[in-house]
């Protein structure tokens, strides 16, 4: 089975990760890619990593272009993927890296994003309960936001289990590839290096939406999220540091065993042996999340903690991941576990 | 007036900011500097950016070495400073910058430490209700750590104003000299580059005893933290995200006018106007700390955040203001309130 | 006496540096802040490290605003100098931190410029021969480029004692703040961390005819100047591996004596012990200047290290140093030795 | 075919990459891994990263140990090859990752090492003139040096090609993982973020006899090298700057052409479009090497400067290339030519 993909987007971070992967994919020939501001430049001067693509040029994103694949991937701004999605047919295999149908409620959408909400499709993180079976087989796919990645898997099973009273506070730090690769001077080198600081503070973050989501579905009633996200000196990278109350009658052995529990046979998933925690260098470029959680009986709180790449396992290979199933591959095809560490 | 001063333990990072701070300082005298293994070592090749100081040597940490000074600093290793400081008299001022006196509760060091309580001092963070007070004049100063100075500093003026429950959740990221200077693999620069780690997690870390402290004091009741701690890839540095729920009626307005009000006259301490967030970079190498706090009301959690410079305001420049405290100086004297960014 | 003085171009990295400095200068009094795009902006929005000046709004660089003052700094695009500073009058002091005077060949200036050359001034490099005595009492200050600062010194000792042969091979590292404030793609945190690259190689960047220039006056000859310049991911720097190949009857001893002397009395420029190498941490936001200089017996060639802060020594401090000789202060009045390390 | 592979010093920063880039090559199967202080502990402790190993647990490096594999790599400190390489007999391949059998001339291994010289084994450069060669085949390899590996492959055609004056200059900023994972002082985190350092200025790294042995070879002649390697703050990555004068004759058309001829066909070296600069980044986890070259009129120098990662093409993903090579397998096995960015 040779799987012939486009990529809309593919000067971006999104993008260019996704062509890494997608490169070292055995089943997938990379197609049409392209770019806007950037399209007629050679990927070489756009993204010079990427050696065996270098000579591509980026064409403009319209429909004739991304016609006749098996699979497009969208790697646009939010609010632009359901006008392309639209031209694409029914039959192809279309996996959105943007924001657009990831929540279920139209309000959230509109509340976080104010335009007029597109849709919902199924939701490409097949670790959590009921994910799996909705991407096998399916023609549309959203993969989830970076930090509803972390923090979902870092929580979720605490839901499930029954063991975490419903209002969630999560800190998370990302590395700066996550504000994307359009020039800010906020996002400089001499900005950034040496710093931290945190940004949509209180609640204002587009992802909590999608972290109540996630969090509520598993526990199944609504959780409140505090989040507070920082932009942490390092390309790459999320930690997400979750804490929850634990219901009467927790222990430590009864958060272990539902984490055991939650994991054990998720190929991605890697709950740390105790005592070791989870950093963001151990999975730098790779597919694996880093989860560890600990129950402190001084306050009685549940500390979950995970450590995902931002842009493999947060984006391009929950992609990635996501195709694999949806078009009935093996779901860890052409993905490593493997960090490029130190 | 001026003030000879002696530093004990002039090799690490706490000592080599104290003596940087020193240089600046008009009234201070720098008298003896000592050191345990590096003893007979010029600072020059220990401490190479101190340049006026490149050609003294350190000598042993000895009872006569520290004598004849009107100030004695205290750089050393938690369980050592007592033994110290018996011997330089009641009237030498003795400015501790480990953790010996810093707790009022010998259980708690117990607890934390596992050796024998020493005793308690004056505590060296003047913006604390009544701390100022009991430093002026005073002979014996505990520094405050550095993770508690960034947390009650973001914290205690939600506590004093009645607005928070007694159940605080705090993460922070501290830059890598927090760690100290004895080499240890974990602290190799090719491994916290690009990389954020927790550690400590589920209430271990010996700063968190010294939190619940000066939040109680604060909120005249016990407060319970939740701390968590993590390595950023930065060399200085803090940033810690403290949340609490909010007491029935607390707005948005109560929040800001309690601190407005708390740090209204404080020279240190800078409450960002709204909408402008803490980052370490603009307090690196200051005294200064960055506060800013917000009111979520979707989880009616009041989220306060600061910006410190872990050596500085967090050790040495903590260690300086309130040796001012102590002799009479102004207290900001050899203070700078501006970074070095970027 | 009380020097009031003025700073066009308030918001970018080199008059932040400027201003961090004028703030510890004891003579100094800081008038009229000028932006361009971003007048009318509180400065605590720009260079939030800056907390004294929080409050102060930027103005348009116009002759009126500008006008009253003793001392007036330009860090202004290059080009733009002229016109400002033909308004300020013959009796007001101006140091302009940018390109438009240093270079004494017109030739040159329009080569590397591409517009008309606009005159020499008075070169703000005290250390040099002759500099010195050419800045008292000046009323118009070119100051130095930063490549050209850690060059020139490294380098320049030996040139005067005819060590040297007229070729100089040299290679910099600088830190990104050099690059300006005005972002680019390929100045972004996620671009420039864990990255070193080159850029203008082989001759075509604009400090290199200034390096000619200095080398060159030192030498009494011309000195072919081979410059590479490297970013490298830290804020700022510069590290400057200078070597050329040796005259016939040099000697480690005689490289050595000829640095000695050129250095002994330079309360800024630092010669290490032998054995040490400069580092560019340890004049982290300092006006000094590290230097090292080996001879290779085995290829013959003499190998001269500097290390400064592009931004104080580099930029900034060397206006200073520049604006105390012209006035008639202490050359070291409000500038500091003294990194901040680690 | 199934290669066993065994790999004594599997804990370090060079036997990890190894271990990342064997675990992705579709013919090797890993067999014993070996330490020496860390013998008995998890892998999953050691190098998290390699999540797919994490249950190995090292054993103690022996002939014992080691017997019974097609492939023995040696990732040990120098000096311990030979004894080790002994023991494995002669049919078995061994690729040794240190220093000790990659000199020709064993004065130069003893004035640069000071014990006696091991011997000399086919070198593990294959894009050098004969290497390929004689590596097919043979049962003994010495992997290259990662600075020579970079200055090398910029520099040889220039003298191939007769058009380079045989005195180079040479300047190079690696990474920190080149130093090692033995905790020093001057390589804690806290030192290297922000700075750039020399090291071994003058001709003393022990890379020089190397450099000088592989320049002569292809130049015909003796090549003399001044090196001054340099400490970068990034985890990985060479950037090597080499300049040498140009021959009669020369011009940039010559130059370009001899490296066009170079390179047109090998498969891991990248001559980058003329405007394009190398950058560590791109080749970040990548056995790619990015190569550019000017010719600087003005001083008549030749300025050829690469970026390689000094872990993989710089150490394990040359030693795999070379293994393939002696094994009969396809060259580039195993390996990727797309870089982990940003």
């Amino acid at each position: 089975m040779t799987v012939r993909a486009a990529v809309a987007g593919a000067s971006g971070y999104a993008g260019g990760e996704l062509l890494r992967l997608l490169l070292a994919h055995p089943e997938v020939e990379i197609g049409a890619l392209t770019g806007n501001s950037n399209a007629g430049q050679r990927l070489g001067a756009l993204q010079p990593h990427l050696l065996p693509l270098a000579d591509r040029v980026l064409a403009e994103t319209t429909a004739e272009v991304l016609a006749g694949h098996d699979v497009v991937f969208l790697a646009l701004p939010h609010g632009q993927s359901a006008a392309v999605a639209e031209h694409l047919g029914p039959d192809v295999l279309v996996v959105d890296m943007g924001a657009d149908f990831r929540l279920a409620d139209a309000a959230d959408w509109e509340a976080f994003y104010g335009s007029p909400h597109a849709g919902t499709w199924p939701y490409g993180l097949p670790e959590l309960p009921g994910a799996r079976a909705a991407l096998e087989g399916s023609k549309r796919v959203a993969v989830p936001g970076c930090y509803p990645t972390a923090v979902s898997l870092a929580l979720y099973p605490a839901y499930t289990a029954g063991l975490a009273e419903p209002e969630a506070v999560i800190v998370a730090a990302s590395g700066t590839s996550g504000a994307g690769k359009a020039p800010k001077p906020h996002l400089l080198g001499s900005e950034v290096m040496g710093s931290m600081s945190p940004y949509g503070v209180g609640g204002g973050h587009r992802h909590t939406p999608e972290m109540i989501q996630n969090l509520s579905a598993a526990a199944g009633e609504r959780v409140a999220v505090s989040f507070t996200p920082t932009l942490a000196p390092m390309p790459r990278g999320i930690l997400a540091t979750c804490t929850a109350a634990a219901k009467e009658g927790v222990t430590a052995g009864t958060v272990r065993a539902a984490y055991d529990k939650a994991y054990a046979d998720e190929p991605f998933v890697h709950l740390l042996p105790e005592g070791q925690w989870p950093a963001t260098a151990s999975v730098h470029g790779s597919n694996a999340v880093q989860v560890q959680v600990a129950y402190d009986a001084a306050t009685r709180r549940i500390i979950a903690i995970s450590a995902i790449d931002n842009l493999t396992k947060g984006t391009a290979g929950g992609a990635v991941q996501s195709m694999n199933l949806a078009l009935g591959l093996p779901e860890g095809l052409g993905l490593s576990t493997i960090g490029v560490a130190p």
